[in-house]
């Protein structure tokens, strides 16, 4: 795959799943709404606070990303780090018109955040073939990039 | 959720999300096709001896797996162990019609084997409510469970 044909894979997933670590050291994994994107590696999830994944990211940042379509059988998941941003400015970037409904409280509600997942390199899979993203290449393809939302 | 729900929820599922560790500790995510259930803690999964995911766990056990149907917003993830089985028995049962597509040497290919994920507890979700199972509830519900394809 290409890092074109990657990055259209991503931009047609609605949902990642996201992969982490609990205090155990333990895996975990949750599906995530991920339709914000700054080209192929930093992705933007708003989620609630007091959910065990983000409590467990606060502790520790190691995470990784799964994006895939099954109709194509192409996937791709990117290692790195996760950071999650209480500031106003992520919280009102990510708000959708309804979202009262999961945060009574508005852009302000503290259970509500946003995960910016930085992927460091990745590793695709298609039929024809899979590979490694180093950090690197995601660097270059990724210059200029602009945050966007591609629901 | 009841168990039993929970259990509908697994059987309807084709495929899984499967969390492990890479050898530097970063978590990583592979779906597989996860149609072969004990209970709801055991679950068998067929794949390739040399992939990334079966060579991790192979030195660190510890694994997650995340069913999920996003029509009925329901999903569960159970915690616990991953065992890599090479052995005859295992490789035969879990065998289809076609596999030489991918197993060229058939059953007994050195590529193939069979993941056994062995939960030790788990934590679902639903638009209802989330919770937790423990380990106990598993042992309780699983009594008596037989091994058995749900394809």
């Amino acid at each position: 795959m290409t890092l074109e044909e990657i990055g259209g894979l991503v931009k047609r997933a609605e949902v990642a799943s996201l992969g982490f670590l609990d205090e155990e050291g333990n895996p975990g994994v949750r599906k995530v709404f991920s339709t914000w994107h700054k080209g192929l590696g930093v992705h933007y999830i708003s989620t609630n606070t007091s959910s065990m994944h983000v409590q467990a990211l606060l502790k520790n940042d190691r995470a990784c990303l799964y994006f895939d379509d099954c109709k194509t059988f192409e996937a791709v998941c990117f290692t790195g780090k996760a950071i999650v941003h209480f500031e106003r400015e992520y919280k009102e970037l990510l708000w959708n018109e309804g979202d009262e409904r999961y945060y009574p409280g508005g852009v302000e509600d503290e259970d509500y955040c946003v995960v910016e997942f930085i992927a460091e390199r990745g590793r695709y899979y298609r039929f024809d073939g899979k590979g490694d993203i180093s950090g690197e290449e995601l660097a270059t393809f990724d210059r200029g990039a602009e945050m966007k939302n591609y629901a």
